[in-house]
């Protein structure tokens, strides 16, 4: 599988890591707004082709999939361009900047019957299918409550402090925290509320955010932009829990029995970055011709973006792309 | 320091085995509504004094302290009772069924001029002066977040499920988390919110509270009467974060730095139960001749119970002595 990586950014570098480090697949051609950014990014990854523009990229016929690692601000018009251009595309987390922008492209997907992703690494993970399986095993009898946190410190980056960029902490980490429940809880959603702290540029920086499913579970999760968070996750049951060490990229799952007794810990396969199983499940999507993949599906996708959508309007937390 | 026991549950058999282990306190006498369980434990724990009744307990002019240990539902009568005997209480957590109760026991300590302390043990032990320090000494940069979760399962034990028991794990568990935001940020709350799972008795078998404290810190807790918890604290700053392994009786510290990397683990001294440290701080105050403790002042009592009873209020849980 040939992906061309629009980007050149901290993500994308991870991508062409990730790609370099595949067998069949192939970091083949960059493209920045830049001829000499995307050279420059081609010479020190190894990739054939460069463009200086997306539109070239996405009209490149070798091209199987399109990554685009831009800024999620700016993932709206660059996915639309490529799938009218009938391009396979694989989309950065968060997908759009609302759910209005995320139901509209993936209408698109499905009228071009193009396949459409999101690169939400940490649903494709091994770690999911492990973590289900002590759960379906009733290794911690009933699950009860579910917590998780991801925070760095970001200092005032441009990214998180503007509402052009889809500033705040929920879009860029809060997205694992909800993906973390919605991953390991199948029940529906029975009420979901959450606060934040606010920088002066109204973005969050600070969330928290309480799930309750209909099936009586009890999720809190919150991110944060401004701190080291632990990053772990834990789903605890009637006769044990989980310990997920971080739910941004997941390398040891512990289990621990009734009175948090330590049971076992299981190592997740070596990995080259952890973003590999996102592209090899878009490859196994391509060659079974799905139009959005297993891990993730399209009406997952559109649903994290409306709890997002639903947690901002209630924190007043609003983006250009909102009106 | 001659301490009297009132009850002979659990929690009641911890205290003498903590007292038993200090050279400067002793077990002196233990009180049961019935001879024969006063006696039994007694015998068990080597306790000169056994009384059939509360009153008697109270009468023996010998006791310096009054430790309370019967269920949270039944505090109120007895140390009322105590207190009008001018007898030094220590009541266990949670200290009443409500505010009211405490404005009333507290506004009645004072009037007596009689020593009176809430047994929250965590907050009279070693590792609340270890981790002020670490804070104080910035080495976390600013704190942004603070989480704790206190989860035990503990089936449907009648004292979680009925609301004349005061039910629900706020009162049980939640309180512990309460009070480790207390303990380690200084700044006033702006806002608390919080949500919950009931039983069909309308108790909180699972619940999540956050505060957003006026200096910007977040802090998302919560408790569960009904799962494993993990049980850790997590103090998360612009520069680093600090693990609390356990928020009922830390016994490490963990310090970590930016990007999470591994500063140093901190071990609490060698403790009996961890309970000792609440004995150790009546007696001093008692030799000081104060009329509560220096860790846990009555105002901090109260403000907690106050807390609790607005949750409970926004939660619909309801006690009998609410009314």
């Amino acid at each position: 599988m040939k992906v061309g990586i629009i980007g050149t950014g901290w993500i994308a570098e991870k991508a062409a890591i990730t790609l370099n480090g595949l067998d069949n697949c192939e970091a083949y051609a960059v493209g920045s707004r830049q001829q000499e950014t995307a050279d420059a990014f081609a010479a020190k990854w190894n990739i054939p082709k460069a463009y200086g523009s997306y539109t070239e990229l996405i009209a490149d016929k070798d091209i199987d999939l399109v990554y685009i690692g831009t800024p999620h601000s700016h993932h709206y018009d660059v996915t639309r361009q490529a799938i009218m251009a009938g391009k396979p595309c694989l989309v950065e987390k968060a997908f759009m900047a609302n759910a209005t922008q995320a139901q509209d492209i993936i209408r698109l997907a499905h009228e071009k019957q193009v396949f459409l992703a999101e690169a939400i690494w940490t649903r494709y993970q091994p770690a999911v299918g492990i973590v289900r399986k002590l759960m379906a095993d009733g290794r911690i009898g009933q699950p009860r409550m579910v917590t998780a946190t991801l925070g760095y410190s970001m200092g005032n980056k441009p990214r998180i402090m503007r509402p052009d960029l889809c500033g705040g902490a929920l879009l860029d980490l809060g997205v694992y925290a909800l993906n973390f429940v919605r991953m390991f809880c199948d029940a529906d959603i029975e009420s979901i509320d959450g606060h934040c702290v606010k920088s002066d540029t109204g973005m969050d920086l600070t969330n928290a955010i309480t799930i309750i499913l209909k099936d009586g579970i009890l999720a809190n999760v919150q991110s944060s932009a401004q701190c080291v968070g632990d990053n772990i996750g834990v789903i605890a049951g009637t006769q044990g829990n989980i310990i997920i060490d971080n739910i941004n990229n997941p390398q040891t799952i512990t289990l621990n029995g009734p009175g948090r007794t330590f049971v076992e810990t299981i190592h997740v396969p070596q990995q080259i970055t952890g973003y590999e199983y996102q592209f090899l499940a878009c490859r196994q999507a391509l060659i079974d011709k799905l139009t959005e993949p297993r891990e993730m599906p399209h009406t997952e996708t559109l649903y994290v973006m409306q709890l997002m959508d639903e947690l901002r309007r209630k924190w007043g937390v609003r983006y250009p792309m909102d009106n």
